[in-house]
């Protein structure tokens, strides 16, 4: 799948047979811009170019952040009418600083953003998130050439945004959402990353997965990406350790070539969830003026899709179902879902939802079906859909889900536990969490109801163990789960 | 689209040109049997026969919720070996009972069931819910057949079950689902009644409609159906006033047509929304070990919906969404939407959701659009969908929903609301609250993320404006919405 122009090229340029000396210096550059990327989420010192003494601005909140967070590193507070700042030192300017500087975040009104962008290429700083807006999204053109300009004097520099929330790093605390915590809750430590061209989008989500207590490891909002782009932070992401599943929501891409070949060669690495807004005609006319993009029709993002293996998406919940069974469940042999339930309806859904993607009934070998017939009423089903019945215990589910696991003709299980029924007690968490520690096949849990459902729910998902509410949200992820794994091994 | 035979026909009778007289006699006692089909629902006098002392048992918490529960009527235990249960006076029969009796609910073993059902035939008593099981779902169709003459008997009395879970009705209180409180929490009172095929199902989505705080009316577990059908039920709720909305998990029929004729005929009465199982191949193959009936294919069900008006739906999720959409919100008289966002990615993929639905973007007039341009800043983008950016306070929100609300080229009208912004505040509840009471158009809410989000989505709730947390869902609410009054005035 490798291509040979896909180790890091300027954006835009074509392949060219013969690598010039202009072009090999070029190539070169964006290298050292991308080997300095990581300081926007590692960096040990940070600047804030527009700290604020008033609560209410931007420049406060970000310098907030860094003080009430989790960050560990030295924060340098750069305001020219300030001497302290939320009892710090305050800067006149970033070179009135004698150390070094490895991240600089700005906040400062667009029309003094070229001039900071200068004066961080003169300090060498390693990284620079533009928070400030008013370029080419407000229809300043004029502006944005002006900061491309002051950007080119130092390609090995590497700027997220303008117009953007910047990044959150949940492991190194570097924060530069500017929303209050009160409203945007922070998510967990996890294995998630999330990349999102729409700030809005990217905190509302952000604020949704932590209340869902999903872990995340870095959100970037990239705005304008006049520097930094989509294809560059998946490449990021996909030679990050810490992140263990990519998620993106992308609206349209500046450079689709670079992106496509990214994705071809990136995709099958690690699993790369999208969520693509503007697949529509009227969708994408909304998105040109939402992000100046261009969206593409929703066949060309199918294509795009296919060929390169990310895994699509149509709504946060999928997003976020998907990511949370790639980042942790283990690998399906094969396409081969064996239902276990006790609720024949529940069971029904989900074999038709099953029927709907690329996953397929497992029939299970009598040498484990016999163990599940023997310990279960005669009335029982023990077929694909296995209906263990309404009377089913901890016992009759615990020996099948154990048949199941051991049966070479099962790739994946999904399991319907209805807590409403009497015969299912909560010993049920303990016996599952037991058998399914360091289990050998993917293990999904549909369950729904009210709070007495929803506390076992919880603590499954305490033990490491997914649940769904509906059959077609378990159905899908497991599809996805399948279908990284399948596509991986092609 | 009334047919001449829909007026109420003995289950599998075929249309007769000339009315024989034994025709006539079977059509009146079914208009009976219908006509008594009420006092499972009212009943002021109800009978438990097999209710218990023992805490463990069906007829212990089926007695208990009678008496523990809003249940205001006289409840008669019945049991030879008991004097008292529940500090109440046990009778030996049924017949020992002086007073009339209404309702009796059956809870003894399957094998003892058709001789109560004669004793209930004797004693006159109007409706009959037998909840024991051991019929043709565990293959005794010996049994069943026994079951089925006792009944033809007395024909009049409209029987629900066996093998069910029975009846819910919030209103008078009548309960018969022998499930414990704790693990099944009972909903509020509303206009959703629900119809389910299977009792473990059904029961599910009683206790997840309770947590969410859906209003149900009527709750039907039906069992093996082999007196009162679906048909009946659904007919039985078309004129129940206490009814707004019906909802039907069905995996099959035993008499097709019938269903179909009462489908076509009350479809368009009042909005019935089902959720089939069984459309797959396999799914139909689990069907029919689960509930016995014969699914049809995905084609015929598709075929059944679109002749019939019946708003199909593929997950519980969707089935409340357009329920409760369906219950309160006014008519659209069309299907041109506003979409009106502070995030522009929402709006985005609004627009994206709604372009895969019959609904169509709206084009609002000048002199609507003006005030909205005067009170907003100028890079917001005033078209549709309407971005009022991330920076939009309640005011500019405000002025933007009414004026769409004026707007006679607005049929309806999706709000994204995200509260991770600094500038919207809680009194937008208020002044939506304001706006949108006595609302002439459908206004639905999509709002997403964490804890102060999910504040502020339930005050809307309760302020009778329903909310999503994703584009997708709030889209699919509103076409099912459109197309059923689209469908109800042709």
């Amino acid at each position: 799948m490798e291509t040979s122009d896909s180790k890091g090229i300027v954006p835009g340029a074509d392949h060219a047979p013969f690598h010039k000396p202009t072009f090999i210096i070029a190539n070169l550059v964006h290298h050292m811009m991308k080997s300095n990327l990581h300081y926007a989420f590692t960096a040990k010192s940070v600047a804030v170019i527009g700290a604020s003494r008033n609560p209410g601005k931007i420049g406060y909140v970000v310098l907030e952040n860094f003080v009430k967070g989790n960050f560990r590193g030295k924060v340098f507070p750069v305001n020219p009418n300030a001497d302290t700042i939320l009892n710090m030192k305050s800067y006149p300017s970033l070179s009135a600083i004698k150390e070094n500087v490895e991240l600089a975040v700005i906040t400062i009104p667009g029309e003094m953003v070229p001039k900071a962008i200068e004066e961080c290429g003169k300090k060498k700083v390693k990284s620079v998130i533009i928070i400030s807006a008013g370029f080419s999204e407000v229809g300043n053109q004029v502006l944005a050439k002006k900061l491309q300009k002051a950007m080119e004097k130092y390609p090995q520099m590497p700027v997220i945004g303008p117009n953007c929330l910047g990044v959150l790093d949940t492991r190194s605390g570097i924060d530069t959402l500017f929303l209050p915590r009160y409203r945007l809750m922070r998510p967990k430590k996890g294995g998630i990353s999330f990349i999102s061209q729409s700030g809005a989008l990217g905190s509302a989500i952000l604020d949704w997965a932590g209340s869902k207590d999903y872990g995340i490891n870095k959100f970037i909002s990239y705005g304008n990406a006049m520097s930094v782009d989509e294809a560059d932070l998946l490449e990021f992401l996909i030679n990050d350790r810490e992140t263990k599943v990519i998620c993106i929501y992308l609206e349209g891409v500046r450079n689709g070539k670079k992106f496509f070949q990214a994705a071809r060669k990136y995709a099958h690495v690690k699993p790369v969830i999208i969520i693509k807004g503007g697949q529509s005609d009227a969708g994408g006319k909304a998105t040109a003026s939402h992000t100046g993009s261009l969206a593409g029709s929703a066949k060309v993002f199918d294509a795009v899709v296919t060929q390169t293996g990310l895994i699509p998406a149509e709504s946060m919940r999928e997003v976020f179902d998907y990511a949370r069974v790639l980042e942790t469940e283990p690998h399906p042999k094969s396409n081969r879902v064996q239902i276990i339930t006790n609720g024949g309806g529940y069971g029904v859904l989900t074999t038709d939802a099953l029927e709907g993607s690329a996953l397929t009934l497992a029939r299970m070998g009598e040498a484990f079906t016999k163990p599940i017939i023997a310990a279960s009423p005669s009335y029982a089903v023990i077929r694909n859909p296995m209906d263990l019945t309404g009377d089913a215990d901890n016992d009759r589910f615990l020996v099948a889900i154990r048949n199941a696991l051991a049966d070479p003709n099962v790739d994946s299980i999904i399991t319907i536990l209805l807590f409403q029924v009497p015969t299912l007690d909560s010993d049920i968490v303990e016996g599952l969490s037991e058998l399914l520690t360091k289990r050998k096949k993917p293990v999904l849990i549909v369950s729904a109801g009210g709070e007495y459902a929803k506390m076992h729910m919880k603590l499954l998902e305490k033990e490491g163990i997914h649940t769904f509410e509906e059959p077609v949200d378990a159905t899908q992820a497991m599809h996805a789960l399948t279908y990284f794994h399948q596509r991986k091994r092609k």
